[in-house]
């Protein structure tokens, strides 16, 4: 058994967490050591006071990548959940932990529009009004990914099914190696 | 298998690191899964732009809690090998820690003299001569623990007996789980 890093970028509600929390739960009891370390769990335990300028998003994320590596190194499969809207700053992050483990990029594909009907935790229309700063999409841009190792379009699909997707890579991963 | 913290805290020189690698070594030949996390390694990673003052360890000693925590629920040995010289702040490190995996406290016991005497990095003479700030021992406190699980004396001992004491109480831990 060999860990991974998988690394799930997306505007912020394209479902990033909500499929890599269907498919940690479905390796778990399949026996993997699975974690899943999304923006939520990392500014409450690591970077607490994080903000989201670009230099912030920058450090945050070169951080998780550490902590993904290291994971990973001790055979954990790790789903990282990360709106990383700057294509630099994901190379960064792919050289951190490819330097040790296997990693993929998953680009979790919506459009700005859809993103905004579900708008989950009702930050977009905070963004709108001006009470957010820096949301990407709206007051800060996401860059698509060029070349990721795997696209899951979320606006046509299921949760489940999506998850069922990503599921199938991960295990292809870990059988590569 | 469970994972473990086990927290190493005493004044720089004292042996920590050096103990902790010996032991790290030694029972990942056994086929254990072991990291040792030190300040050379944080300040390399994770943290790049930490300074010394007391509120900076301290922030730097609680992302180090959480990713010691996410690693031993995974099945790590994690030896943390950090001065950690605020009793307040490793009694956080404690809390974080202990609500989910076994945390011990072990302290590398060692006299200011002898730990100057040895200054492998040099420190205690840049400190000396004012060119470092808040060096523990000579400009910052060290506060001693007052219930460590384990005390290591490595002024009457060498590094391997010291290593060996410490391996020793890590296989307990595991064993008592």
């Amino acid at each position: 058994m060999v860990g991974v890093v998988v690394w799930l970028t997306g505007l912020p509600g394209s479902g990033k967490t909500t499929i890599g929390r269907i498919v940690q739960e479905e390796l778990r009891s399949r026996g993997y050591r699975v974690e899943l370390l999304d923006g939520d769990w990392v500014r409450a335990t690591i970077n607490v006071e994080a903000g989201f300028t670009r230099e912030e998003r920058r450090k945050h994320l070169l951080r998780v990548a550490w902590i993904a590596r290291l994971l990973a190194r001790n055979e954990v499969i790790v789903l990282c959940s990360f709106v990383s809207p700057y294509r630099d700053v994901r190379a960064e992050v792919r050289r951190i932990v490819s330097e040790e483990t296997p990693f993929s990029e998953v680009y979790v594909k919506c459009s700005l529009e859809e993103a905004m009907r579900r708008d989950p935790k009702g930050l977009y229309r905070k963004a709108l009004r001006g009470e957010i700063k820096n949301f990407t999409g709206i007051s800060d841009p996401y860059e698509e990914p060029e070349n990721p190792d795997l696209v899951i379009d979320t606006e046509a699909t299921s949760p489940e099914e999506a998850a069922e997707t990503l599921k199938n890579h991960v295990l292809n991963l870990i059988k590569q190696r």
